[in-house]
């Protein structure tokens, strides 16, 4: 998982790595789409999933619809995608497929700092505890990094993060089941 | 089913009905909340479910977080409430429940009127079909709306309302369905 840095630097450590893992991803920002493009479309290439927020996704394609602009990205090389849309959730598109995980309404967001970081922690996190790389697996990583992203804002820093216990963690993912679960019997 | 008109009018068509319907829907928009908010308040303390945009939520209810605003709103008299986000989904708030319908991402909008009036004609129009107004099958039918929804901004106006199969709504269901659903066993 490589975190939101200086794009050659993302690469160097790719091709530091004796054996490559089974899955790499990547984290950016507009910033470095603004002063070192070429840098990042080489290592953009070199990962199977990049995650950015919907106006990088727009800055990098150059196209508007988030569906098009998935698809324009994936032809840079990743083979997945997730768009992050904040207190609007998130997009994981691989292939044809799309997934949308929500945000939790919130009462208050105290402090939105690290909620980014902290989605892609419980995202890898969950992948690395399964030791399941699946696109279905994926789907269920998603929903846990909103989880643990909708615990970092409500107080300062790491604050609420430190003391949450497991059932914390639990209800919450219980909450985001009730908020997209449906009846739907398609005749 | 109150479409969107004055809320004097809408009080009025309640008043003239010899029994009161099980559900009374209601829809306004901000421009009554500009001019004639003591009416407007007068008639949604007589509905069972209000429907606005978030926008509007926030404007009627002073509250930026849209649970806050669902809780004040919910204070005036409606049982349920629905708040509209647009490309972001719609919301289906219900004493402390809450259900979160997405929109489908789209590769483009071609027409953006007529959304909500789509949005809310599959709405009442499952509860109608199916005879049941209960808060579980509320999530379904807004489920529908957003299908609808969503071809009706494909074309200009009514076009693709008016072509469109059974098949066509059916597969777009299950785009709905797919498009959230994930395995979770929370421990």
């Amino acid at each position: 998982m490589l975190g939101n840095l200086m794009p050659s630097l993302q690469k160097k450590i790719i091709e530091q790595l004796p054996n490559r893992p089974k899955l790499i991803i990547m984290d950016t920002m507009n910033f470095w789409m603004d002063i070192a493009m070429e840098d990042l479309l080489k290592t953009i290439s070199m990962v199977d999933l990049l995650m950015v927020n919907d106006g990088e996704a727009r800055q990098l394609s150059g196209e508007y619809s988030l569906v098009k602009a998935a698809q324009k990205i994936m032809e840079l090389g990743p083979k997945y995608l997730i768009i992050k849309k904040g207190e609007h959730g998130a997009l994981l598109f691989h292939e044809k497929h799309v997934f949308f995980a929500p945000a939790l309404p919130l009462e208050e967001v105290f402090d939105p700092t690290g909620a980014g970081d902290t989605f892609a922690g419980g995202f890898i996190g969950h992948l690395a505890h399964t030791k399941d790389i699946s696109y279905n697996n994926m789907k269920t990583a998603i929903i846990i990094g909103s989880a643990m992203a909708s615990f970092v804002v409500e107080k300062f820093g790491t604050e609420r993060l430190q003391e949450i216990t497991k059932e914390d963690i639990s209800r919450r993912l219980n909450q985001f089941v009730d908020l997209v679960n449906f009846d739907m019997d398609v005749q």
